[in-house]
């Protein structure tokens, strides 16, 4: 019952870094608000954004032996992802095994628990998007598995999904989708470049998007302030 | 009942302005402790502070669409201030909306829910308090209101009064108050001036604020530690 | 019953200066995973670490007198550790009160309840570990203790007691047992050296430290992924 | 400026009884989901429903004093309406002060903070409507105001105004709009009589409200589930 | 993208019932420690127990159109569970859907966020289990799909998913993995009853696992009380 | 390091006993208000109430071993309190070990986690205090410590204390201080059934107690409501 699956597929590279550029929120909107973990999932420090194929690892509450079974099965341009069974915000990652994860190349964590050694993941440049900092340790007494699918801050997510993190978050993009999102991206990106001109210019979303008459027909109303109450 | 007030009574410039190099704990000191927002709401990045008159918006759940509509009577020096009527977190605003209010002169957000693009709007230097960062999109099929009283984070706001936001979080001065309120700020701060010198100076506080009687009045007694338990 | 406690007993100052270069996860992990506090608790800014001995002190909910009480018996090398008697996120601590206790000599606070002047403080440096920033003021009517046992975020503090703080969070060592602990932690923090060594040349935990016949033994498995679903 | 008001105007009493059959549900409805607290306000025990006048109180966090100054404002028919000015869960109200009230002929209490002594709360049949249940009492020491406009909850009440609650929560009804909402809520009760009726002998919403067009041009489709993957 | 799978397969109706005498608890040790919701879903009143087979539903945040068009989807047997795509504690449900659903046969909803009429769902013996008991009202302008596969409370449900809930909380066990978990739950059940026998007799649980050497080899000690401290 | 304590000291069973009708809040209030744990704590069934006397359980995370290691310490009278180490609402606790507690005369558990088989425990009524209801299993992997002091939500329990628990929450009360606080409990108990007749009878606390003049002098001023605004 408790597997580690090796030689999982991956979402192809070039595909996967051409998210690079491309924010959480849009990538988001583009696959139809779907995909994204609860915003109780933060960056251990702010300005990090990746991309990367996820490594999945199903870990036991306060038990972090699986997260050292699943360094190895991480190669370069991965993002690992931890999800704890139950509630669980220990320590589970801290600078030692970021050092490991870095000679390999991964780019960053995803766990839906506690990190620590905040200050020093933070000067070697490994981010972490946890749900809380805690210092708190972990035992290494019950397998879990690495690669199955979990549920990652109400996320799904399947080992060689795409991850991208940012300052807004993380959101999951289903490996087989990952090239129709990057496209359906690109052309939200390009086609908010046009409007932010427009704005920036002073005009209004209201004449834009031409939301006037709906606004009126959905029962809308404009007044004057009445006089001084 | 979805009403659109414009040429609202804003609180008198000069007077808001006053407010600049004033922080939000001794402005919400010096109106008796009232109109701070609870301390959910928080900063999207260190070290803005902004003084300004409120715009408000009250909001569907998880629906920006009274956002776009609150844009347009808005005008530099305001701050938009944006109340869900029932609990949401989801990222109402982003970096598109931001440019169109800084085009405005608008000098910043208020949201009782989520905000995106939190890298963007640090970058472009657009402040928001919101009580969470979340990339989760919003629909426009509900509309609401704006400029009607609204209660955002606990804390009651009408148009035009004044908001006072720094790292501390957010305080509203009711627009008729601001002189008066204005007034007591300063004078607490120059009176905090000269107690911060004694306190440099090694004085203390029970010396200062002449507390030792009533202490003792109250029962408390001083005493050695005893000896090794 | 309200007592304030004059002449603690502290932990050595050369054993308490010590656990400087020493991050609160060594410590924490050094002396048996004991003596954390909460991870509620946070720093009001990133970067700070600081080591000191606790002066104590027991306060009422939202009322900060005891803290005026509590400066008198702080001296250079200190750290003061706040908790309220019952739950409170009020702003008991400001910056003139950083004032005080840093013409003292004081390295810092920790305090179960919130803390504002977050702009000043960082200012001015003097950090503080709080589970609140919030500008909503407290009253100067009830009184408490200084220098008793308190426990604050769910660890027990006794005055003179060392207190390690890091972006982390808060850890607490007993008197008693400091010099067992920095012993323990310095070992601790010398073999982690040589296990980075070995990690950052791409060796494995699970050889480093000989995993992989006991997650056999516990049942763990090794398949390549099925092929595609 | 803190200030008991006497002799307030309340809703009409024959108003405020005809609200005694409808639920909270319903009169949230009916006047344009508005009013409702926040839903971390939960009856002290199941079953009870009360309607009632709103006699306000705003108090110190965990300091009970007005709750004794609100009693004497209190009249047959009256809900005690109280709001902290800061959080605070401490119990504020027991079973002595529920005594006092119901020899005036209170109906019950809502309280943005906690209660004590459920038990016997319970016994006596004086529902309460709090965000905590916890002992842990509150002192005698900062007068506030009796009868002002509180936000409670979220909630904005003003004196006088109609307060129902029973399980689903708490809601509000502004003195001014008693009989309209009452009336909306009583056509809204009668209508969903009459589809409650057409739902229970098996007609689907979808044809009583008529929305399988509106879905098909919103871009909902039907299709049986793929063969099995 | 939003769809309604019609004739979805479900659990076989056999094994289902089959569940109906085993507790929650029961059954998710019974499949490994999964399947089980997050503590935050909760029945609306004690003592229901359910089983039955899942017709799900994605939803838009405070959006209880598509509850509608999945109660055409259901058949008697089943259990609605209804999972919003962002974080929600809104009114979807009250007592007229439930009134729809009971004339289908349906046995209960599950729902990651509020329900209300509470009191009248107990009368008519309909239980839910849900985040919040909020009478806060929902809208009907998006799509979103049924008998899709959810995240529900942290747990991934497929239509036709057997359902088990009870006061503990809620269990999802796999379609394809019915009929073996409910041997193996039964045949926990039957272990557990020789064990409860044992225990009742003042047998220990140290002896009956046979715990003693395995935890002296883990380095427990045992020892008397030291004398007074 | 990981101990288990024979033979502790128990407060004296007449003076545990004689608390039986005293309820949390009074005791709580007797002994200065202290003792009582976070309101985070509440009973899995209403009515219960309990007095007894503590054996202490310190438990890894998400690991209920040390409960079987504990069950044997116990006598009868006695209240289990157990306390991970870290945050954990895992349930540790059900109907077996309920069997084999109640079958040695233990009165109650108090637990800072979470607690599973709510139906059997009420049935057989063995009352529990905690943090949270859960059927999430835990594993047997850690060993921990028995009748050490502990820190239960966020009271400090010492094994041999008595505990005092009803609908209201948990308290403790020191062992060595048992007969005083009773002594105190009692005499407050009679205090407040003299004043529980006057207000029945129609007097206000505000006379009772002779507050008026107090609350003058601390501002309190009287007024009519001001004319329709």
């Amino acid at each position: 019952m408790n597997v580690v699956y090796r030689n999982i597929r991956r979402a192809e590279r070039s595909v996967v870094d051409g998210f690079g550029p491309l924010g959480v929120a849009t990538v988001h909107e583009a696959q139809g608000r779907t995909g994204l973990m609860a915003p109780t999932i933060r960056p251990i420090y702010p300005g990090a954004r990746i991309v990367g194929t996820a490594v999945t690892a199903s870990v036991a509450p306060c038990d972090n032996w699986m997260i050292h079974v699943a360094v190895e099965q991480c190669q370069a341009g991965d993002v690992l992802v931890v999800a704890p069974t139950s509630y669980s915000d220990a320590g589970y990652f801290g600078e030692l095994l970021a050092c490991s994860l870095q000679s390999r190349g991964v780019r960053g964590l995803v766990i839906d628990a506690g990190a620590r050694d905040i200050r020093d993941l933070k000067e070697i440049g490994f981010p972490v998007w946890s749900k809380a900092v805690f210092a708190q340790g972990t035992v290494k007494e019950t397998v879990g598995s690495v690669n199955v699918p979990v549920v990652c801050a109400g996320a799904l997510v399947r080992p060689g999904d795409v991850i991208v993190a940012d300052d807004d978050g993380v959101c999951v993009v289903p490996r087989r989708d990952a090239a129709s999102v990057l496209a359906a991206s690109q052309a939200r990106e390009a086609k908010e470049a046009k409007v932010r001109e427009r704005l920036k210019a002073g005009e209004l979303g209201l004449d834009i998007y031409d939301m006037r008459e709906k606004l009126a027909s959905r029962g809308l109303v404009y007044r004057d302030q009445p006089p001084e109450d």
